[in-house]
């Protein structure tokens, strides 16, 4: 197989207006960004908010391993074979960070021929919306400072500021830094650190926002730290909102690619799915829904973070209902899960797969019963798969009720993923899906922590130090009860101990802190030291990634 | 007189393909950001290199003062008015930093009747440029500290890493940080500070490499500082500057914009006059003299700093001559040079401005003896000026055998630059241009810095601290004596001191400390305590700048 860059660069595109043409969208709403990006202007196509919304299906996984297990791959090649079938197939996904394309995880566009296009292009600055969001998280960081060095008439306590500043790199020495340092003309000396520009509150907020004006006002909502009073300081009372806004003012327009197969694709946004929701744009979810008959999207991590927050974050603001779910695995994974080395998951194991499964069974059960979606599992082959091991898969999910497809997309394209594409469309046809959130609005922070810890983590217990405590419940009574729960914690188990892989049992949730995130309209319950700042490896991919005198790049993945 | 931005939303564009058209400029070419910009793929024109290159006019100015000359709404207006004497006329600008449309001087996109548009995509993200280079600075930045944390195998001292971070911003509070602090896994604490993105080597690299290749090269020799035995470390000995150039693959080709009235307009690159060279990108101005009859370009800050490096770095390096020089003043301007107070600019004060006029003067000398270009003064024309006024600088100026030309683009737009555009080109028909340098590449680096500060700024000495001194003799003997100077000393006076306004006397040049920019190719003398990282006002523009519900910005100027 050649590299994914390779496939990228060898594929012919189509042009972008090209694209946008077969979703019905007018050259007017098309903004070129070069030949094969787009923004569209959604303003310039008012009759769409009378079409009838498309089907929405939701991509999730078991608990990631560091085996891989082809999330995004398999959105896009679920979409592809979708278009084959003759659908109007629109697929919405998040935008890749570029900390992890010079580290060590590289891009974020699929892979193999199941990419979106053009990989270069979308791995790097794509069209600006995270230079945009850095800029207008920064903007405010120094109108923080600014306030406190020329008088500080808002009384801002410069120890209780908790507004950092970001950039889309990973550079683990900006984690935590000392600023304001060399006398009295570089203002106030206070700690602070850098985050990762997916971290920022900003990004949350551009992925919730219905409009520009929701923008606007939740940019003014967010609050940045305490007066020495204890009072919340928000954006707006610096003012700073609205030149924010104006920052975000074309980022916040949906990004229009394609796949290999040309299938419609926004890229739009992509916030954590720890301590943010880690989703596409609501904007970009709501025009994919208008433009296509079905739209698949996908969710961060596995189906305990990314779709309970797809749910009960996005879904309960946005007003969406999705109408079957896909949870892809890999016989691989399910090793590891179930105890087999990372070294040996090419050997077959069927004890280790045998345990391992009940990490995809509990998925299920989620995704089922608690969110109440039909859902199918797509498996992602590899070859040294065995007929055994296969078996014993299809064997454990007939029990449920639940089919498993095999799902050859990443080596054949669109072909590979017909199977999958006709057992969701028949999941669809069926009519069974009937969203549920996890919580209710009017349950309270600490009930909504505790429904999805004993719901969808299995724990048995919740706790949080008295510190923490008292402050969920001082959110309470401030008037926050009735946001949604944004729960941090690792993504590699359903516990909070990374190491406990598979489906561990009689396991306790511990918050560790609490973070109001007033812009985005959610409580973080952080229960783990969430990495916001990423590190580089030793060798990190930057070293690797070059460009010839034709401008060719190359080492990129 | 309506505003700026007034004006700008209210002009109607053409679209940018029709732009690029009336240069001769293939579809395939133009690479479009939105309708109305666009970045030109040179190599898709390979026939152009056998175009002969068109006339170039360098717009420069008197010594810059808080009542504000007009040097970029001159270039603007020149523009327009040679196109509407029927010539194909190419405007070559440098791109606004984001700096200070946040902060207090506003945007960078001339003025009035003679502006560039889209007037906020220019003063905001643009295409994206600035944002490429600060990534590409910061990631080489992020992978200093990386290699220091994972075993520095290059034994870099982390007490003289000279190579900062950058931000897009006003943001004093970065000025003078400790980073990597946090214990072991955020890296080895030290020193470092921020600077704005228009400081960036990165950002004079750019704006010199005539290649990709060459952009490549120069990335990889910028020096980052020094190992503990005394070597200099290289961004090549990093592995980092494929990555970088990756990075700016798209940055590098130059932006295409007009006027308001429909003049096309490359602008490339940015960076300070002070600590670089001031000068939009060598491939913009090349590329214009393809495709223009006529170039009109400006240079940073007065005819002392942005001339002499346009002139001894920037044509030097690319092999430009200018046929002409505008060099912008207003009696405003001259009489504060003169002495009088900005408060009281607005009356008469012939004493004032014939002191004043010795600034215009010394510019003046430099312009046509020193760098042996003809010239003509543009006079931006202020209701207040007297006809008396107006008498004694024509008067002054005839005596050196010099127009002064009344420019009124401001107002009227190409009409009121008609007569300036009438002289220009007689300059050039005259064919009067012989450009010189002010040293020549084999003058030590401490004879250049005598002839520039002896001839261009006036001094009587120059002189150096003895650990500034062995520092230069140091790169001398390091083999970095051909490389031009690029001297850092204060815009506002010919002397290092801001206050000393129109012609100082007898005044001593003193060099501070010695910067080598080995990927720009030159060695910065830096005289004063040059700002690299400006900071906000009490009341940023950042306050006044908002967005409507359909998205109108206001409060940008």
């Amino acid at each position: 197989m050649p590299s994914d860059i390779d496939i990228a660069q060898q594929a012919t595109l189509k042009h972008i207006t090209d694209i946008a043409a077969r979703l019905g969208l007018s050259d007017e709403s098309v903004i070129p960004y070069g030949r094969y990006k787009a923004k569209i202007d959604l303003d310039a196509n008012p009759q769409l908010q009378a079409h009838p919304d498309g089907k929405l299906i939701l991509v999730t996984a078991i608990s990631p391993t560091p085996a891989g297990e082809g999330k995004t791959t398999t959105t896009v090649g679920l979409g592809d074979a979708l278009q084959r079938l003759g659908k109007r197939a629109v697929i919405c996904l998040r935008e890749p960070s570029m900390g992890p394309v010079f580290g060590m995880k590289g891009g974020a566009a699929g892979g193999g021929y199941a990419q979106v296009v053009p990989m270069e292009d979308i791995n790097l600055h794509f069209t600006g919306d995270f230079a945009a969001i850095a800029l207008a998280h920064n903007l405010l960081a120094a109108m923080i400072d600014n306030h406190i060095h020329h008088g500080n008439a808002l009384q801002i306590d410069p120890r209780q500021v908790t507004w950092k500043r970001v950039m889309d790199m990973n550079d683990r020495a900006l984690r935590q830094v000392v600023i304001g340092l060399g006398g009295k003309v570089n203002g106030q000396p206070r700690e602070d650190g850098f985050d990762i520009v997916v971290a920022s509150e900003v990004m949350a907020v551009f992925c919730l926002a219905d409009s520009l004006h929701d923008l606007r006002e939740r940019l003014g909502n967010i609050v940045i730290g305490y007066s020495l009073n204890g009072h919340p300081v928000t954006a707006r009372d610096l003012k700073a909102h609205g030149a924010m806004a104006v920052l975000l003012k074309d980022a916040i327009k949906p990004n229009l690619v394609q796949t290999l197969e040309h299938t419609p694709a926004l890229l739009h946004g992509g916030p954590f799915a720890n301590i943010a929701h880690g989703c596409n744009s609501v904007i970009a979810t709501r025009a994919a829904l208008k433009l296509g008959e079905i739209v698949i999207t996908e969710a961060g991590f596995g189906a305990d973070l990314g779709a309970e927050k797809f749910i009960d974050i996005k879904c309960r603001k946005a007003g969406l209902k999705p109408d079957a779910c896909v949870i892809v695995a890999t016989i691989r994974a399910l090793k590891y899960h179930g105890g087999q080395e990372i070294s040996a998951l090419s050997q077959e194991n069927l004890q280790a797969l045998a345990l391992g499964i009940a990490n995809l069974e509990k998925h299920l059960e989620n995704v089922t019963q608690q969110y109440g979606l039909p859902a199918v599992v797509a498996l992602n082959r590899f070859d040294h798969d065995t007929a055994a091991e296969l078996a014993l898969l299809t064997e454990r999910m007939a029990r449920r009720g639940v089919e498993v497809v095999l799902a050859e997309h990443w080596a054949k394209g669109s072909a590979g993923a017909e199977k999958l594409a006709k057992s969701v469309l028949s999941l669809v046809e069926s009519a069974q899906a009937q969203m549920r959130y996890v919580y209710a609005d009017a349950d309270s922070l600490w009930e909504k922590l505790g429904k999805v810890a004993r719901n969808i983590y299995g724990a048995v217990e919740v706790h949080a130090p008295r510190r923490v405590r008292a402050m969920i419940d001082k959110l309470q009574t401030d008037g926050y009860g009735h946001y949604p729960v944004c729960i941090a914690k690792t993504q590699y188990s359903f516990s909070t101990d990374a190491s406990q892989r598979g489906l561990p049992h009689e396991h306790i949730l511990t918050v560790r802190a609490v973070r109001l995130c007033a812009g985005a309209e959610f409580v973080v319950m952080i229960c783990d030291d969430i990495m916001t700042m990423p590190g580089l490896p030793k060798e990190p991919c930057a070293t690797r990634i070059d460009i010839d005198d034709e401008g060719r790049v190359t080492g990129l993945y």
